[in-house]
């Protein structure tokens, strides 16, 4: 009861930071407030709906207010906050790093949850933390950073990946969700101070 | 039986008039026919179909054949009329924004019909209007008319937030649907002829 | 069941042309290794997962992991044969077709099975071989090649079409089948070899 309280708390400062990074982007290119509330909404929700909508469940934020509420608060921080959001870079990075390990941690117990094969919640743990940011890009009408060289996706894969080998090797759940956090929160962290990333793909042919 | 055949020949129009929209952005691009009549038909089913997909009920137009057929009405008035219809683009407004109105009560009522609380219907009638405008845009490679100044999602919100109060002061269902229709139908009518629209996110920081 | 063995491996070889096709347009775009490989399989498997969706079934990659390994097979075969996949196009073009009928024989099986109308079922065909095409282009924020004259998306529709009459003049489901694949190799043929189009939309106005 304790631990759910804690990641419900934690689920919605994610939900809070996902949407400020959405609203964030609305701003340079001069949405209406209405349309940055949107996108705030549909960065922080997106992940979380494809899977839903993948695993034939009902969609989170359509059983409760509090998702879209929350939303709202960013777009206020956003809209009272601007410079300083920008000027403090490090504490939104925190943020997201934070929601993203959350937001992992939820697709892969939903996933497992309904039946489905680790395999599968590995993936829906990716797709609940990154597919937010790719429908976010897209509707900017930008090519997704998820297909950069950010350690992004990959890292919620590997997280997944140690949550799955904690399990494998009898580890109790705790250890999985700790280990699966430590692991994103380095592989972000590593990603934005020593530009860790994966290989680029070469174009040797035209 | 007479005001639901009433219903469904005005949502039949709606499908009319958002397919005729984007069949002719498709012309501006010089599409192959199909891809036109393709475009037209995402234009029109598209915020339904969102909508059928997240409330998890059969997509409504795969129970009949007649939404693509009206789609491929639309497609043959663009081709035959296309300078009348870019002439007299008044008309045109009055189309869509009947058609939008409509779409915005069905995604209401049906929302409300399955159960689901009064706040979810009404951005669920959001979703059906305007849904598809922003498939088309994004298929269109350009950045969403939806989350401009042009009160376009917020005229469907405004609607369902009347269809809610005159519900919430015991009002009778005609006069929740005729409030929805008339708040839309001033709101869409403001912004095209005084420019009426929300605040613009503004960037105080790059 | 030899029959099937055989579909089977059809569309395995389907899904791992298609699986290439995603992959090398993303090298085109220099994107890291694991946005590739996300690409490709979303070029693979995007058509089948919107079918899936729109028919709420069980979406079929998450029930075998066999769809994500055969296009980490695309994936590695891009990065190991760039240079001999660009200059010998025609074998991918084959690869490519060939991928393409079995799709579309596939989407429109499934969906008889499940019990809807043939119009539903060409639809979904069509919608199984070319809707991953679509997702690939939205993804690089290019404007979706399926618009534009290269009859890919009307030779399912032409293959779905003579699935159907042959069923309704009698015809035995080897035959169906035959035919299908026989017209969209013929048109996609065509399409490539001659030029075949269907004509512009005109912009007879601006």
């Amino acid at each position: 009861m304790v631990e759910s309280t804690f990641l419900f708390i934690i689920e919605i400062l994610g939900t809070l930071a996902f949407g400020v990074s959405g609203v964030r982007l609305a701003a340079k290119k001069h949405f209406d407030w209405f349309g940055a509330y949107t996108l705030g909404v549909i960065t922080a929700i997106g992940g979380g709906t494809v899977r839903d909508v993948l695993l034939d469940i009902p969609v989170f934020w359509m059983q409760t207010w509090l998702y879209l509420a929350v939303t709202g608060v960013s777009f206020l921080i956003v809209l009272a906050f601007t410079k300083v959001l920008t000027s403090d870079s490090k504490s939104l990075f925190m943020f997201d790093a934070v929601g993203l390990t959350l937001f992992v941690i939820t697709g892969i117990e939903k996933t497992l949850a309904i039946g489905y094969p680790m395999w599968v919640a590995i993936i829906m743990g990716m797709i609940t933390g990154s597919f937010g940011s790719i429908l976010r890009d897209v509707l900017l009408n930008e090519e997704p950073l998820f297909f950069r060289k950010d350690i992004y996706a990959t890292a919620c894969l590997a997280g997944g990946a140690l949550y799955w080998m904690t399990a494998v090797f009898g580890g109790p759940v705790w250890l999985q969700q700790s280990l699966c956090v430590l692991a994103i929160l380095v592989l972000r962290w590593g990603a934005l101070r020593y530009g860790w990333h994966l290989p680029e793909m070469k174009e040797r042919t035209r």
